[in-house]
């Protein structure tokens, strides 16, 4: 699929992306992610694939736990936003703005910094503080804006307006979408480079930009792309019923990466065609992966990751036998942690939110 | 070195092996190590060796961490325990018994289970409960004994009389001492297919398996072999200085891992020839790599693996620019990491100990 027509699918949110002019000519297909891989080599992590016997034993499957809470930036979304900040700056940009429920952000401040563009943050009023202090910490401009994601997009036009700076959509951005794919790309040559061949890869479901890319790289590969997200947010589950984005009602999720209640209209285009299902998950299922995760793989996850987890937990044995499950990343609010470890409640929205 | 060699420098701890004459002829030395890496291929996991953009900074080296952590029953122990386990269970074992401050015991009930051998352990009675709790869902009996390895080894001595079982001492056993260092062995491997020549390597110090297999297969490689232990519980410093085994009067530490008041007799006559140096750290340094780990590396470490990143981020420049260290264990009580996470002071014993 060539960027031209993913921007056709793509009306409704295509003014959020301020890099238009910039993309085209490239494609967006599965040579893409493969070509994004060879530009990040030795720029972010070859995260290890992880095994873990008791949730193997929970799952009634082998889960491959691609460990990109262990990225650069703590997501994977570093390599998405390292491949479009690079196209930027490459371009002449004067700096650039993005709106993130936080790990996009991070990742662009990131970005930013290594190519010494001012960045400023578009983030949801009640982000973790966990996030908000690792932008700030990379050198970026923290700005809050409501907690909807149309409140985020109204301020990044508002500030593109003032600046002049380029905006990188978190679900849009091609550069963006074929980077996050090189997380689920290298689980797949990891897996394959054991000998084994993943029937199924799991992956969690904010904007889209995740499984837009496990679809791209999973194209004629014969593994399946199985989406999951919270029941409290089931933007692609409505989407797909729906046969388009749809806004929806969504109730407060301990997963604050995937409260996006629009699922993006490329992410859409490529989840249509290619995803085999989505598993929506319970608030206490994905407290019980995050606790499973601490417990069992020993790994710092965030309920974004445990998300994926959840669904692999509950439903990995329908999907196969070698199932991947993209952890995809640990930014965490260490509160949260400790009152999951000592058995507090970690389900009432400690702010006002969606 | 050959075993019997090796025997000759531990008579005070030989009374505690009941292996002894099932090992002869065997030789303990870096092709020992390379031999017990290949017996255990494909039943330990190749744990990841993690890179930290934040830790590298503090440390002012690069730093690559052997996540033992994500090892099978959660530290490198197994890998010891399952060829001692192996081994007797070739020989006609009945059962096994082993004195632990955790981790040993939960390898070897591990390893006992699958060859179907009854396994009894003996722990101090301040053990975490998490650790006892995993040693008991492996199928083994445990046993508490005071909160000193003398009275651990004297109830390992009365239940081997009791059950005619074969002890599987955590520090003197040869094919756990080889089966440790294979861990520092894979970190080594996996460092120079990076193209990586790591100019030393950080253990931490308990009984001493970890460091004495790390003294074997660093033999004649070009790194430094660095000790790391509590300064609560210095008992290879003191027996460095004293030329020999000494029994240390231990404060209590966090490292629950590292309370071995004094080093075996094989790991010590190991490291007296080989050991570049012993930093000690306070109890505040373990618990700050504890915390460190998990809001950057978002690993879930033991504090006794946190012994060996504290030594690491204090000290590693001075023992070059690459530099491993070895996360030995991620079998940590939940509470204690809530406490960390919440700024609670986790440095008072809960239970009377030494």
């Amino acid at each position: 699929m060539g960027i031209g027509q993913a921007r056709e699918h793509a009306p409704a949110d295509s003014k959020t992306s301020g890099s238009g002019s910039r993309e085209e000519g490239a494609r967006l297909d599965r040579a893409a992610v493969e070509q994004a891989g060879r530009r990040l080599a030795d720029r972010v992590w070859r995260t290890p694939v992880i095994r873990c016997d008791q949730l193997d034993a929970r799952s009634g499957a082998r889960l491959w736990l691609k460990a990109e809470n262990l990225q650069r930036g703590g997501s994977f979304k570093v390599r998405g936003a390292l491949l479009a900040v690079e196209h930027l700056a490459a371009s002449g940009s004067r700096g650039v703005i993005a709106q993130s429920t936080g790990n996009h952000a991070i990742a662009v401040a990131f970005a930013a910094r290594q190519y010494g563009l001012p960045a400023i943050m578009v983030l949801p009023s009640d982000a973790p503080p966990a996030k908000i202090h690792r932008i700030r910490e990379a050198g970026a401009q923290v700005v809050t804006a409501g907690t909807l994601l149309a409140d985020r997009v109204a301020a990044v036009a508002e500030l593109r307006e003032l600046h002049g700076y380029d905006v990188i959509d978190p679900y849009q951005n091609p550069h963006v979408v074929a980077g996050q794919g090189t997380a689920t790309a290298e689980l797949l040559d990891q897996t394959a480079a054991e000998g084994v061949h993943l029937d199924a890869v799991v992956v969690p479901i904010g904007g889209g930009s995740a499984i837009a890319g496990a679809c791209l790289t999973a194209e004629g590969r014969g593994v399946s792309v199985v989406g999951a997200e919270p029941q409290a947010v089931p933007a692609l589950t409505t989407a797909l019923r729906a046969h388009r984005p749809v806004t929806v009602s969504a109730r407060h999720t301990i997963a604050d990466g995937l409260r996006p209640d629009r699922i993006g209209a490329l992410p859409f285009a490529l989840a249509h065609r290619a995803v085999a299902a989505v598993e929506t998950v319970s608030e206490e299922a994905i407290a019980d992966a995050m606790r499973a995760a601490f417990l069992h793989a020993r790994l710092v996850i965030e309920p974004a990751a445990a998300t994926a987890l959840a669904a692999a937990l509950e439903h990995a044995s329908r999907h196969g036998a070698d199932v991947g499950v993209l952890l995809s990343g640990g930014n965490v609010e260490p509160s949260l942690v400790a009152s999951l470890l000592t058995g507090q409640e970690p389900f009432a929205p400690h702010t006002a939110t969606v």
